[in-house]
């Protein structure tokens, strides 16, 4: 079935979860919306990240996609619970993936989830986690000079491996032995916090396990693009074209060239 | 809700899926048919398998079961897809959920597979793999000598290390970057398995990626147990209760004060 994957996010976060999602499924077709005009969404009041999140939606389903992928942490906690309740077609969140992943590897319990203010003010990741199995010790760490290292295109050398080891000082030498990386942009640090923590330590990618999950829900619904195809995956932002492009740079790299961005311009929605 | 997972197998191999179970999720309650007493399903014929699964089914279907784990990769190659239209429950296999995962975790897209002899013939992850992603490079080995190994209880030492290595040669130092178990008895040798293929070598377990694939479809389906809650998990052999508690023993080690072990007799069903 070859209509495309819908993926939304509050700006370019939601990348690496679009790159696992064409390194996962290559068959598949992606549009993407980046709200990067109205970014970052963590400060925001919850009612105006449902109205964005639906006005995204909105504009992808008069594309005829067959399913959802809620790229942003925030967005997630906010709406997945109403989407999956409204829409037509299947939704994800980055969420439970994330957290079912870390159930999988953690072998003491001892769980560390690192992410925004907001995701972790939300307790989203503590209540899935805890939901599926209360004797989990978790503890959560709010890193908010990571968005910014990505934003600038700081994704390795000493800048960042400094400022990662001041941020997780207090993860390091504690008995967690899995981190959730709960923000999409953390993934792009992923090596370097993977040297601060210690190689012992499971790094769990948030986009890597929701690009999985994808598989799974579209196996399962029977809406799995079984051949191949040549394919154009169309990028919206709802910012600047030139800087979007920069940043999605750094992600793609040489797969950039099955890409195509453009600006979107989404209607309003009244709550 | 409170209402068990039924998990089927062919004998002592997916008590790895079991125990995988009670680990991720520990607020389930599970009942267990092994049929050991016509183990192993690998050299039979279709027809015979396809029964013989079908009337463990049967035998669970009768306990009020919410979702049913195949947990048998035979079993699972020659009625998933049957008891998916048929079943008014969810069903999982083993298979997909090795391949999904090994799809994740490689990253030079060549994955090397493990199983029985049947499970190689059936061809299963091969296609399940490159139904997902043709470039895939995919090379299976069987290793016949595996579940012998682990039903005798050898399953660490001198004996166990040299057959493993004797068999995996053919796969030591070729490219290869991920390595799925396809046989539930396999993660028993695990560690072995991975001092033989090399540290950087991922070894996929299909046991306990299909308890995370569970914990999906629990929460997809609205039927998580999300309380704790005093567990007694049933375990049925068709065949020695006593052997049968020797081989658990091996793999519950301390949690098998929550088990209790009971003989099946299950009734035939004519195809």
């Amino acid at each position: 079935m070859n209509r495309a994957i819908g993926v939304i996010d509050s700006g370019v976060g939601g990348l690496t979860v679009a790159y696992e999602l064409m390194r996962q499924l290559p068959n598949e077709k992606l549009i993407y919306v980046g709200d990067t005009l109205r970014c970052p969404y963590g400060p925001r009041p919850e009612e105006q990240v449902v109205q964005y999140t639906l006005e995204m939606v909105q504009f992808l389903m008069k594309q005829n996609i067959k399913m959802v992928v809620v790229a942003c942490n925030t967005a997630t906690a906010f709406t997945i619970e109403r989407l999956k309740k409204t829409l037509p077609i299947p939704v994800i969140g980055v969420i439970k993936p994330g957290a079912r992943a870390a159930i999988n590897a953690t072998k003491n319990k001892d769980i560390g989830v690192i992410g925004t203010i907001g995701t972790v003010k939300s307790h989203a990741y503590v209540n899935a986690l805890k939901k599926i199995n209360q004797s989990l010790q978790v503890t959560t760490l709010a890193c908010p000079k990571f968005v910014p290292l990505v934003e600038s295109g700081i994704t390795n050398g000493d800048r960042a491996l400094s400022v990662i080891k001041d941020t997780l000082q207090p993860l390091v030498n504690t008995n967690i032995d899995t981190l959730v990386l709960g923000c999409t942009h953390y993934p792009l640090l992923g090596d370097l916090i993977q040297q601060v923590m210690g190689e012992e330590v499971n790094i769990i990618s948030s986009s890597e396990e929701t690009a999985r999950e994808t598989s799974m829900i579209l196996e399962m619904q029977g809406i799995l693009q079984k051949e191949e195809q040549a394919i154009t995956h169309k990028f919206y932002t709802t910012g600047d074209v030139v800087h979007f492009e920069k940043l999605s740079d750094i992600i793609f790299g040489q797969t950039k060239n099955h890409i195509a961005i453009d600006q979107a311009v989404l209607e309003e929605i009244v709550l």
